[in-house]
């Protein structure tokens, strides 16, 4: 397990700009009132940049869903008993899951990493076994990690990364299970910036008010004692293994190239994170989804996002990110494969 | 060329109440938190009860876009010369317009309907000649359409409902092509809703505020004329021949059982109109897109449509349907495919 914090600064690339303007001016070309493809004009021209080719595809898309267990379920903040992690693990495991079914349909790769739950899972297909430790600690009483797993946790994120990039995957899709973790996500998000706990606590998978506000509370009390606004303390103290290795994952995207379609409210607050330690993180990320968790909306503002979706989704997994993914890929066909006004022989305005 | 209206009352199928709510049932016991998939649940759960069948699935989708000139183009209402209609058709036929590309990215059958080109055109593969006149008349000095051209309109797109269900369609997408359709479209609509011009009068293609102005005007004068708001008259003396025919498709597939996605502006008026003859065509109706034309959200909120996506889209072709479409595959496969609580052996709140 190293604790070498070297690759987190390493440098994240920019999209070409020459290769944008062209795209961008291709857009204008094509077979449509100029503008009327809305919001997909703009990804196509932008993952054709990214790609540096007139004719981007999102064929290879991989799916990472990170598992892990939280101390501070203790406290009584979930609607489910902690043994549901592990349980659905098996459940991805199977092809059970919505993210199970959506990888398929959508022919995406899907790894799903144990990087933390309350007991050892036996093998399972696709589980890859990176657990560092039974659960966080409660962060009510104790920082939630130490140092050395927080980053072991940001090279799970990273490998898995890296693992994507040798397949030459075009679009990488981070997923989280944990039992409790909108709970924490709340908490690292609050951190992160400063604000008060009732902003970020929200029903997650199913509170009733009293719960919400007892949740609340929990995360006053943890703020409280973890006075940090740093991202990697604020990561350690207050975040969760799958939490961190989705800020690792996200952030060794950015640095490789490869875009990201983030999820929900718990990927969200992965994706702050990463931007807290490089800004340029930014160039990489597209958002998915509007989730019913209250707060999202709150974190979308902070990073200046305009989500695709809104459908009422909170699931996690990945799943927002999974059903949002069919829009990039018509945005890219459309790019790549519209004739333009020359090509087709049609009367300008 | 048939003028019988006789199939205009075809009583239209119910969904089965019995099988919608053992759908809703399923949608509680699948692996999520009750409600965590938002809209996709009900989605889910509708399409399957409309298949009368727990594994629902949308593989055989036809897109139909009829093609058709306007007179009250004369009046310069479009930012397009109306050669462009005949032009797009072309290019339809060769593939290179957008909903030629998002057709063939969905898998989906694509069939060009012209139901009244200003000219002739010549074969094209995939292009269906049900030619009504060249042009309807313009509609600011006399009826757009005489009772047996609408009648033959409306039969047009009655047919094409027809051929879709001869090949065991899941789902259809009517789409239209027709220089001044929105001026059209916005007239028909102000008389069935007996709203003012400037209620549905936008930019289109993309008119500045004065020709906005001027389309207002325009659409004014030809509701003094014109003062109806029966949907079969209203349809004859202010619409258009696709719009009439998307008319006749949208009701014979709800008499047929077949769902359909409604794309944007034009294609909403055609659905107000077939509501307007039926009331009951709304079972089979879902809303696929909010359009960037500022009008489409005043008829949505007459049908109380909450329409799945909002990109700024405002291209026509059916291509928001089309770009819509793959929520829609993704909710019935999450319903056919999520294991149960009970299957994964995963335990409740």
């Amino acid at each position: 397990m190293s604790t070498d914090h070297d690759w987190l600064t390493d440098p994240i690339p920019t999209v070409d700009a020459a290769a944008l303007t062209s795209a961008l001016a291709r857009q204008e070309q094509l077979t449509k009132p100029p503008g009327s493809l809305g919001r997909l004009e703009a990804l196509g021209a932008t993952l054709a940049a990214m790609q540096k080719t007139q004719k981007p595809t999102l064929e290879r898309v991989s799916i990472v869903v990170f598992a892990a267990d939280h101390g501070v379920v203790a406290e009584g903040v979930s609607a489910y008993p902690q043994t549901v992690t592990a349980e659905m693990v098996r459940n991805f495991a199977r092809g059970g899951a919505a993210i199970s079914v959506l990888a398929r349909q959508l022919g995406a790769t899907l790894e799903i990493v144990n990087v933390g739950t309350r007991h050892p899972l036996e093998p399972l297909p696709g589980v890859l076994d990176r657990r560092i430790a039974a659960a966080t600690r409660n962060f009510v009483n104790a920082a939630a990690m130490t140092p050395a797993q927080r980053d072991a946790a940001l090279e799970a994120g990273r490998d898995s990364a890296e693992r994507a990039a040798g397949t030459d995957t075009q679009l990488f899709i981070g997923g989280e299970m944990g039992i409790g973790n909108t709970t924490t996500a709340a908490a690292l998000g609050c951190a992160l910036l400063g604000c008060e706990a009732t902003v970020l606590a929200g029903p997650g998978t199913g509170l009733d008010p009293a719960g919400v506000g007892h949740k609340a509370e929990v995360i006053t009390c943890a703020l409280q004692r973890h006075a940090v606004s740093g991202p990697l303390p604020a990561l350690q103290r207050l975040g969760g293994f799958e939490i961190a290795a989705l800020v690792g994952a996200y952030l060794r995207c950015a640095q490789l190239g490869i875009p990201v379609l983030v999820d929900g409210f718990i990927t969200t607050v992965a994706a702050l994170t990463a931007l807290r330690l490089q800004p340029a993180v930014a160039t990489w990320l597209f958002y998915s989804h509007r989730s019913a968790e209250p707060g999202h909306q709150r974190l979308l503002t902070a990073l200046q996002a305009q989500p695709l979706l809104d459908l009422g989704l909170r699931l996690g997994e990945g799943s927002g990110a999974a059903v949002a993914l069919p829009l990039l890929r018509a945005a890219v066909a459309l790019h790549a494969d519209m004739a333009t006004f020359t090509q087709a022989g049609i009367s300008s305005p």
